[in-house]
């Protein structure tokens, strides 16, 4: 059981939303509005819970009592109709928490471009209020769930504060951001929980963890990271409480990998040697996002032509005859062309078969970095996706 | 047979590059210089022969004798050795036509990473010189092919003139440019057959058709398009030269996706409504891109909703209530929600299984529009690639 924050109660319900029932409605709350801050999908077709949140927060500058969220029904392309049902859950869990509806976060994950049986959100809503415990983590994370094989959660405590996060999301993950619904709560205190603070920890944590990591290159509708501060725990310094976070949602954004539509390789693909982080990060991501990459990675095969070729796509300046590359602890390329070592294919093509691994490109131009979260294109990714809905 | 093309001949021939066997040295060759026009891949990894030719082109002020081909390697990634190796096949080239070197264009089409057998491709060039025939088009097209399922040839005659193209690729297939090799030769004359105004041609009609495709977003080391012009036949305006080429490489362009890795369908994605030409490619780039989309394609799954979250990633404004979209003859969306009719699952998914239809996104703002090709992303693609060297 995630142990508990001060200031929170969470719950999860079922509410009959989920086709294949389970829990569907869930709730995280604090006593009182307290700093929260949150990234949202970048996607242009933002659902309207997206839109509802994004404006809530400016308009309270910053500050948030719950969220309420529902799995089973993503409440996104569902015109006028579907903004009116996203203000129904925020008024539901406002009348359920006497709070101010402005304080009330809303998120909803599942089929697109079905209305959202809002009836049963709003008594679900109610239940979950009725619910509602300190305890309640573990019914919250996984009454987000959609087609997940299991619950991800990850916990930190800082300088005497808990912070403890959950996440969801199988496939779609793609930086800018994940396609996947992220919910931290902590009770740290002090200067580096004020809502501006929080935010410009939240961004930094963002791009080292869930926008550094592709699945599919696909973004999503519904797309949103929630932090909020109850304040009822210690006062942390702000490195420190930006140092836990990004740990803590490191862990989840490898948790929401793993557990990704037909992963069986997480590989970290690691680029150095390079004359900006910009560069670096370019180069990294254009090798995680390449399908042929991909699904080289699935077949286990060392096809270093491949990677390289992707590195040239990234549409910046290298020079290919400083290139070297890695797998783990086996060198596959110096200056460029392939090291002359007989059992390097035998070699590399066994550390593809490792669960986690690292690829490794130093471009050989300067002395910047960047890691990005790779997988596996296989054969179950199509299967889970070129039927999802039936 | 492919109908000759006055000033031109034509060979192929095998030379033991290819460990299956078969053509793999194709020379096609000029009766003396001629105007020639080249796009190149922009991979940043170009191969020994891409870097040879490209600046070949500029030294001659893109005039051309010839090109010699082999397939079966890539001569990629191979380091000063395999630049060495280019510069041999060009010598090779221009000693069996008593030609200059610089008048010799090189192309190479298969593993990367491995050195050229060079001395194998040397005594191929000199037999594919003396097996030299107007009509030998067809052997020509057949030696550029690596992994293709079939030849892919367009014809096309305007005013008295003659367009015989041919090209290859299997997978790897993306704009900027389509992975593969392409060669054009007329016998038209006049004004528009001059370097500049053959390469302006060139760049409008690529931007239509290899340019506007996209199997699996992955751009290869080894691109190349290459037209050249014998003059040999009657003027040609310009506008009508452009025109036919324009068609002449829609045509290979669908070719080839036809017979790309694991495609069953190949899907029009055509964008309308838009505020400028720019938006209406990027929306229809990204969503001929979209795993998510590819999948649904595969499946012959109506989810509407993937087609347009994909529109929503392509990084412009776009409002959602605004947006229609339609299979071939069936409506889905109107104003950004489903359009209510019962049968409307159904009948999209008919429209599904047809090998090719189109996917129409009216975005609502504007006049512009543009069309990108798509397939989708199937099982037989992630066999073809896990262990493609295997």
């Amino acid at each position: 059981v995630t142990a508990e924050v001060r200031g929170f109660r969470f719950a999860g319900v079922a509410a009959g939303i989920k086709q294949k029932g389970g829990l569907d409605v869930g709730l995280m709350a604090a006593g009182r509005p307290c700093p929260a801050a949150a990234v949202f999908t970048r996607n242009r077709v933002a659902a309207a819970p997206v839109a509802l949140s994004r404006a809530a927060l400016r308009r309270s500058r910053g500050l948030a009592r719950a969220v309420v969220v529902n799995s089973g029904n993503a409440n996104a392309l569902t015109g006028p109709a579907g903004a009116a049902d996203a203000r129904r859950m925020a008024s539901a869990g406002a009348e359920a928490l006497a709070a101010e509806p402005r304080h009330l976060l809303v998120a909803s994950t599942g089929v697109i471009g079905v209305r959202l049986p809002v009836e049963r959100v709003e008594r679900g809503i109610a239940d979950a209020s009725r619910a509602l415990r300190p305890d309640g983590f573990d019914d919250f994370a996984t009454a987000i769930l959609t087609t997940d094989r299991a619950v991800k959660i990850a916990e930190r405590t800082v300088a005497g504060a808990r912070l403890a996060g959950c996440t969801k999301g199988a496939g779609m993950i793609a930086p800018n951001m994940a396609t996947t619904l992220t919910f931290v709560a902590t009770d740290a205190a002090g200067p580096a929980t004020s809502p501006a603070a929080l935010a410009r920890s939240l961004s930094r944590a963002c791009a080292h963890s869930f926008n550094a990591m592709t699945v599919d290159g696909d973004t999503s509708t519904n797309d949103m990271l929630l932090v909020m501060a109850s304040r009822a725990g210690p006062a942390v310094g702000a490195a420190a409480l930006a140092e836990a976070l990004g740990d803590l949602l490191d862990d989840l954004a490898r948790q929401l990998m793993r557990g990704g539509e037909g992963v069986h390789h997480v590989v970290t693909v690691e680029v150095r040697g390079a004359r900006s982080e910009r560069v670096a990060r370019a180069v990294a991501e254009r090798i995680a996002r390449s399908p042929l990459v991909k699904t080289a990675i699935a077949g286990a095969d060392p096809n270093w032509g491949r990677i390289l070729a992707a590195a040239g796509n990234a549409g910046v300046a290298l020079d290919p005859s400083r290139l070297r590359l890695d797998l783990d602890e086996v060198a596959l390329v110096r200056g460029g062309v392939a090291v002359d070592e007989p059992e390097r294919e035998s070699r590399a093509r066994a550390v593809m078969q490792r669960p986690e691994y690292t690829i490794a490109v130093d471009l050989g131009q300067g002395r910047a970095a960047a890691r990005h979260l790779a997988c596996d294109l296989s054969h179950d990714y199509v299967t889970i996706n070129a039927d999802y809905r039936t």
